[in-house]
């Protein structure tokens, strides 16, 4: 069976877990606290270097870690992915968007206000800005279809929806982003944690 | 024919003309350059409205951006993605870690010192410490075998040589990287960039 090291409160990890339940995938769920510094352990160590949540171990023992190659593994073959080769390009767009301008402001905003207890007012000013513009480029996305790509769900949106859901917690107002909005309610009711 | 806009300084977009001249693909090449705000006119933003290359417009007229997309997309079929879904999971996890654990450190270094003229003691510490530790990190992943991912080049490697080849324009040491010292020059010479 598939076992998934992840923190709750993690976005990221949130990814894998609701990739594996969309799908059916059987899973057990090893919680490791990252405040704690419980992936800084040398058992966790041994398992990644890194120090980093997710991390899945496969049913056949191999490590594999960083969300949206976990989610891409796990969803191979499934209609997460889409069949047209152009859309499976503008899904692979969002995914490293996503690493490379929406999580380091988004998420970490969020981070460092709902867990680590910084004021707004304390938070560098780069992450509100970038942030907020990352917010403006999915409503922008979100223009012409009711997803991310097209007319279906797929990892963009899984992958999207993590913080985006919680950017309230860093500070982010939705209200200035009606598709995004109504987007995150659309992909909720998808996955089944609306 | 593709068109790839791009900017001949910028490591993204070379793994770009990399893929498509190591797959044979034409292309006609729209240099812009970055430096010079080419990519914030009105034009290039009617085309990519976030302004950034490497931007590629498909034979088909449709548009596609992020560096790591493009060269899944062109490399579609081909021996540059493994056909074993393990060893191409490792592939995706190198992709991703690139754009968030790499690339931010490691080019924007050496962008700041190369083409903003900053002297080395002013750039932001972190930029030195986590580029570093990225390079450790490449350095540990190629303990075992000749290229990222086994033992062919991958699409792993054309995009995490991009801004290795030239960190030390940013002012990391690679002779502290034997390996990875080795691995450049393999990936150099496997892509005729050497």
């Amino acid at each position: 069976m598939l076992t998934v090291y992840g923190d709750s409160i993690s976005g990221n990890c949130l990814k894998v877990k609701w990739t594996a339940e969309k799908l059916g995938i059987p899973y057990r769920w090893r919680e490791l606290d990252v405040l704690r510094a419980e992936t800084r352990t040398p058992d966790f160590l041994a398992l990644n270097p890194a120090g980093q949540v997710p991390l899945v171990i496969l049913p056949d023992g191999r490590a594999l870690a960083q969300s949206n190659a976990i989610i891409l593994h796990l969803a191979e073959g499934s209609a997460l992915i889409p069949a047209d080769a152009y859309e499976r390009a503008r899904m692979f767009e969002w995914l490293f968007w996503e690493q490379y301008s929406h999580e380091p402001y988004v998420a970490v905003a969020r981070f460092q206000m709902a867990y680590l207890g910084k004021p707004r007012e304390d938070l560098d000013p780069k992450l509100a800005e970038r942030g907020r513009a990352a917010l403006r480029r999915l409503e922008d996305g979100l223009e012409d279809t009711p997803f991310l790509v097209g007319h279906s769900l797929s990892l963009a949106d899984v992958s999207l929806v993590a913080y985006t859901r919680v950017a309230h917690e860093g500070g982010f107002d939705l209200a200035d982003f009606p598709r995004v909005v109504s987007w995150v309610a659309r992909v909720e009711a998808a996955l089944g944690i609306a």
